[in-house]
């Protein structure tokens, strides 16, 4: 039974990895950068892309919002004039707890592509499933929350493997809590040496313009390889 | 081929309760009464087990570890001489990001049920899947942290409403945070009226000893119906 599990689960990644190559090809096409922007739930995404999408200057983004349900992120994405679409992952079952590539597609049609240069797609909150399935994005990067305990890295490897950018947020709350950072840095090099990591509170505003620059080079940049 | 995908789902969650009830029955002959204690990653599960389940007096307590990698909260459990088992999902794909009947099941033989009146399973950190999946639970609780956010209920309403117990965390942490508790707890209520909750901080053992009395008052109840 297992060998069958097992086996379903791979055609399901193998279609998936179908149709990110067909949103990827109608993203470049349309000259569109995009970031798949992942997390725990409540580690600020949302909050974040508050701070840093108003002020991008000549660069015109949009928003795809993944939940199980609601639409409270894409109100708070709307009241700043970025078109911006809801995509709720509740529809079978208890509710998918990732995006992939077919429900990415679904949406596409609502999103105005010809007018965008780079589409933030927010992930549902989970550190697990959302690293596994491609949506057709140019780059990943994940939102970690120093309320979360510097042990995240080593507990959920394949997301901070999967990133090219990790953003440590809620740093305003560092003298608040038992979060030893030289030591969640020596976990995420661990996993995935070197990579891109930039400290910032999404609350206070404290580095965000880091994260608004790292959007506004990825996209001035040419298509990242599929 | 969206037909075909809900039913292979369905039929996984057959086969998941039929082992669920198999499980359930092996808990009642040993009269262990079993919680499953689930929450986003980070919210503070373990540091809430490290308080509570030292004091717990007459009441033998073991614990079983979901984790996707690495037995690092297993290792903090097994500090307070309590029977501990690490499990981890990561054997096929990218890592599961719940725990499954099957899984608890496999690791059954490892555990001293015939020397336990309770049993904690600590469920991999995610607020979608671990709530579809019965392990063979006389009882539900879920851990939220304020520095999630108020908004949680309503976007992720399947967990919330799955629980019998819902621990609000990190309380030490109001007066710095953008949290409002009325909010949250309007939400709650919402989506699970009149649940049973209370507030606690597991960092600084504030109210941690309702937590303690609810695993005693559950450890000494008669089985729930499965």
């Amino acid at each position: 039974m297992h060998r069958t599990r097992v086996r379903v689960v791979e055609d399901a990644l193998d279609a998936n990895n179908t149709i990110a190559r067909a949103n990827r090809a109608d993203f470049d096409r349309a000259s569109v950068r995009v970031v798949n922007l992942m997390s725990a739930p409540g580690a600020g995404k949302t909050t974040l892309l508050e701070r840093t999408l108003a002020g991008l200057g000549a660069v015109r983004a949009g928003v795809l919002e993944g939940d199980v349900q609601g639409s409270m992120d894409a109100d708070r994405i709307a009241h700043l004039h970025v078109p911006v679409v809801q995509l709720n992952t509740d529809a079978g079952f208890g509710g998918e707890c990732h995006l992939d590539a077919n429900m990415v597609r679904s949406a596409l049609a609502e999103l105005p592509l010809a007018d965008l240069d780079l589409l933030v797609i927010e992930n549902v909150g989970n550190l697990v499933c959302p690293a596994e399935f491609r949506v057709g994005e140019d780059a990943r990067a994940m939102v970690a929350s120093v309320t979360e305990g510097e042990d995240k890295p080593l507990k959920y490897p394949l997301m901070f493997r999967a990133c090219e950018l990790v953003v440590i947020n809620k740093i305003d709350l560092l003298e608040h809590v038992d979060f030893d950072l030289d030591r969640f840095l020596h976990h995420l090099d661990a996993v995935n040496p070197g990579v891109e990591r930039m400290l910032v509170s999404a609350r206070t505003g404290a580095g965000v313009e880091q994260f608004r620059d790292w959007l506004a080079r990825r996209a001035a940049r040419a298509p990242a390889p599929v």
